[in-house]
């Protein structure tokens, strides 16, 4: 197959998407199959699919893996264009955040909890870039996946709150046959780790199934804490069931009145794990 | 004349202006010669110029004059077609920011000093609202005023920072017979603060000259302020000489190295007056 044609600048991407209807695939690249079945999604909306490679420094905490962060370019360009992507745009961290860049976009609320919680600064530095791609590429489409699925949350309501004129689809978790959800961070883990890290997909359905039967909610996540820990997990960073739409606070036991997500975050050493599923 | 086209939505907006090449005035209605200069500046670079009108709730602070704003959305319509506006866009606030609206621009840096250090908030509020109409109208120039500076600085770097299509034009400070820079909250003036509402202009344009003359910046401010304080103003929030382009603080006298600007905010009883000279 022809290499996939690679650019790094604005105006090119702007010459490059100019009168067409795209979809619009953001990466922080390290490609897997979860990221592959985004583009695929992407190519059943429009007809033109950009992909974004750039590990966005903004959205990195001090310690966290942003220097880590697994980085090879031509294998991603090679599994993009297998997979039906027209176009790699991958610029440089100095042409999205040039000298004196001092613009911040923040999605107050639905970043309080959680990963926000956990990671402060992380969903600033998201919204801030994704809000830059979207205005830069201007795509009919953008496709996210529902591993991170607050960060989807958070990207909707970012596109409504200022007008983009896009349609954010999501795309479901892509998991190893033992369960593990992909993710580009397993790379991190350990051969003893990787044993106990389908574990948290196995405790969240559990979990999920108790709240869906009426269990309590209270006791069902602090059930799922305590089997993590049971398992191998180092440290449980949240096991919380929200409402899959705004992401409130699922209310106390009774009939589930709306859909509702169970969503986790676990570490295994220094390797944090996402993982959700439906209620 | 026929009276001029008010749409009040994002999709009706959206529809207007596709496929055309548009300037957009925002404003917040309440209108002056000063706003219809900015219309006649947008008209000279765009085949279709579209007025914003939006009192924007987000940029007042509390105690501010939100509620007694001047509203007068006929006579402002009357004045945009006589000066060559194709159409007016004033949505409603619920339609800007409807239940649920999470998103917020910041610029940093710009916005910690002067009209910033003064009104918390105000800045976020001016960028939250100009990156929507900006993605709203997607126009290709969008025209300020410059008896708002600061704001004129911070707009630029956010719409450079988002990578946002659209040039910044700046329209010259339009003023009465006397000096008086033109103000839709002049109408607050009483007729004796109103006798001493010209002295802003005098005084800054003296001051100015003694910098260019090479006398001591932190003096010369000082000297402002004693002046103004004389004049009858009631309380002086910022005299502040700073570098045109980014807003720097000036250095120590000595010959300027790059154009200037001397910058004002007084009070005259609880009306708030700004102005700005080139130095």
């Amino acid at each position: 197959m022809s290499p996939l044609t690679t650019i790094r600048t604005v105006a090119a991407l702007r010459e490059a998407v100019a009168g067409r209807r795209v979809a619009l695939v953001p990466t922080m690249g390290a490609l897997h199959e979860g990221h592959l079945s985004l583009v695929r999604r992407a190519r059943e909306h429009a007809d033109f699919v950009v992909a974004s490679l750039f590990v966005n420094p903004a959205q990195f905490g001090p310690g966290e893996d942003f220097q880590a962060y697994p980085r090879d370019e031509a294998r991603d360009a090679d599994m993009l264009a297998a997979a039906g992507c027209d176009l790699l745009y991958a610029p440089a961290a100095g042409a999205m955040y040039p000298a004196g860049f001092s613009t911040k976009v923040s999605v107050e609320g639905l970043t309080e909890f959680m990963e926000g919680a956990v990671r402060p600064g992380h969903f600033q530095g998201v919204a801030t870039v994704v809000a830059k791609l979207l205005i830069q590429c201007a795509p009919a489409f953008a496709v996210f996946g529902e591993k991170d699925f607050q960060q989807l949350a958070v990207i909707r309501r970012l596109a409504l709150d200022l007008d983009l004129p896009v349609a954010i689809l999501a795309g479901p978790i892509v998991r190893e046959p033992d369960g593990l959800a992909l993710s580009s961070r397993n790379v991190y883990l350990t051969s003893a780790q990787r044993e106990i890290a389908p574990g948290l997909y196995e405790t969240l359905r559990d979990a999920a199934s108790q709240i869906a039967r009426g269990e309590g909610i209270a006791e069902a996540e602090a059930q799922a804490r305590r089997a993590l820990l049971n398992l191998g997990f180092d440290a449980i960073d949240y096991v919380e069931a929200r409402a899959a739409s705004d992401l409130t606070r699922l209310g106390p036991a009774g009939p589930m009145n709306k859909p509702g997500r169970l969503l986790a975050a676990a570490r295994l050493g220094r390797t944090r794990l996402l993982d959700n599923v439906p209620i």
